[in-house]
């Protein structure tokens, strides 16, 4: 058990119905012995850059082992599917639409990836629109029991892989205007900068900062930092910037969603 | 672990509260070796049918095990508690009242079954109201340990067993009267019709249909096949007949509930 | 696998994000042989005292492991973190704010403490918002692999840990005055008072009683010994006195929150 192979698994299928139990089903058919992590599938429905994100961040706190991800609105399209191996070791199998791309950069880039729609590890008959069962967990399943990446399909050069475009921060006159990028179930706003762009732009720990042009938000370390109720800009557990209100929900007060612009700057 | 024995599990316990956790809590304590693999804890409350639904779509892609599944709105009244084993092998352990009938009949039929109410394996004292802890599960965990099935309760004759009544598909003039059987996360209507049966009815893939008297679907392969917002008519994963909108939710466009008529005619 | 070391998980992070999939993550990387068992991520979130009422009902029913639990709205501020070996050989690991507490008395109490906030286990950096990533999850995997207690940080009194202040129910002439302590799924409400007290107050099985002085209900076994829609009191699993509605939702029918007064009597 000590050396048993890991599949992290990311999806968009909720768990209301069966989509990720089957998955989990097809995978222990295939490989018994793997021990299978869900990250979540609780990715907004047909979100990749959410899904992008997600997987992201919580690699570098996984084994090195297979990871499948499915966000996948184009489905039995013309999207290719693929498996990827990465610069530290990780094997990525998923829908080339975007979603494995951030990951794929954070880990080393992609070193050898191959096009696993026909692949011989696929479950037949392929249904049209469930390849999470079908194509990505067999495959992943296999890979993570030992097939070579190159048995699991054609070769793709890693070049063809699908980029995910995502903002980035600017700086107006004394202000760092930055854009939502994630909002969490606690309803704190992740932003598209660092605490290094936010000096640079003037703020400092423990200095208040003015948010949107409306509140008034202390630059702390934690919640407890400001009283309840009140904003908070903070570095979060990614080391990026983020916009929380201690026990309360930030994203619901301030009315943002995903790529909406946020200026900030000293108060 | 490669030859880990496998418990399968659905309920309608969600995953709010710690029911479905003290389940996993009761399974590891008897049988710590058991791989336990979530088909899910979405049911909606007391919905035996959907239940049985998802149990039956999910069991042909896991291994052959232990499946245990509680939807069980008679807990601690008159009906049976169960563990029956069927054609090719599985055993499956939960209320006696139609959650179980599909999954048995797709797998072979009811070979062997016993009533477990009394089980020596059950957890005393057995509450009123948690049979899902108290007996199913730890009965569940001690059959995947290897515990013959006879020693799990007394003979229960298979002919017993409550059947699950399932609607059935009508033919009119040239039209397709199916129902809606069940409405996944995303909206897709599962209809209780195959794709031969929309071929008896003049439906063809490629063409447009209509559905319920006034949308234009087309009978496609996939989502992408339809702009976004379109309606289709497709086989699903289930190799069943759906209604989906793409990247929309035909649940919500329609206003459909179960088991609710919808009738299908070429355009 | 049959000896594998068990951690069981009790949080308010959610199924949404990714953040109990990370935990998952970093306790494989430390301790890839140990079972993790979920008891929910679903407790409100913040709220302590929920989560403590569900750790402390669900331990009994896990194997004797590291009990890891993260309810943690005062996260990066003066709150303790903690690992404590309890009576009966169970670790629990978590932020010393009353979460741990009735899990702790019940188990025997506390034999051994250390505070972990700068524990040698943690995860460097760590970071001000997520201990249950950066300090809870690896120590409690280091514990699950064999790490003796007293390495996971510095020694903490036993008196020192929070305790949680529940109510208590009383009794007027003629009636039971009970809380709401606990409302599930269901909508099924836990009070804070025992089939023992009932009796005291004259409460008896089989007869009708007046709950909240407007609504009559029987003092019934099971759901199923009251009609469909109405209402029952009865001895849940967790051995408490609770109210619910057979096939519908007592606590959207009360309109009662956590700690609301609910007086019961004989009617």
């Amino acid at each position: 058990l000590s050396d048993a192979p890991v599949i992290t698994f990311l999806s968009d299928y909720g768990l209301a119905d069966g989509f990720a139990g089957v998955c989990h089903g097809v995978i222990a058919t295939v490989c018994r012995g793997a021990r299978v992590i869900d990250i979540t599938h609780g990715v907004p429905s047909g979100d990749v850059r959410a899904g992008a994100l997600i997987l992201r961040g919580a690699l570098p706190y996984t084994p090195v082992g297979v990871h499948l991800a499915v966000v996948d609105p184009g489905v039995g399209g013309a999207r290719a599917a693929v498996a990827a191996r990465v610069g530290d070791g990780r094997v990525l199998v998923g829908p080339d639409n975007g979603l494995l791309w951030p990951a794929a950069q954070q880990s080393g880039g992609v070193i050898e990836a191959v096009e696993i729609g026909q692949s011989p590890f696929r479950l037949e008959p392929v249904s049209a629109t469930f390849h999470g069962r079908d194509i990505f967990a067999p495959v992943a399943a296999h890979l993570a029991c030992g097939a070579p990446l190159q048995n699991a399909g054609d070769p793709y050069e890693a070049e063809r892989l699908i980029r995910l475009e995502l903002p980035s921060p600017r700086f107006e006159l004394g202000a760092l205007v930055a854009h939502a990028v994630y909002i969490d179930r606690f309803g704190n706003i992740q932003l598209d900068a660092s605490a290094e762009d936010g000096e640079r732009a003037g703020l400092n720990l423990g200095q208040p900062v003015l948010v949107a042009g409306l509140h008034v938000a202390r630059y702390a370390r934690s919640f407890g930092d400001v009283a309840p109720g009140d904003f908070l800009l903070y570095e979060d557990s990614a080391r990026m910037l983020a916009i929380a209100v201690n026990q309360g929900n930030a994203g619901d007060r301030l009315g943002l969603a995903a790529d909406d612009e946020v200026r900030i700057e000293p108060s």
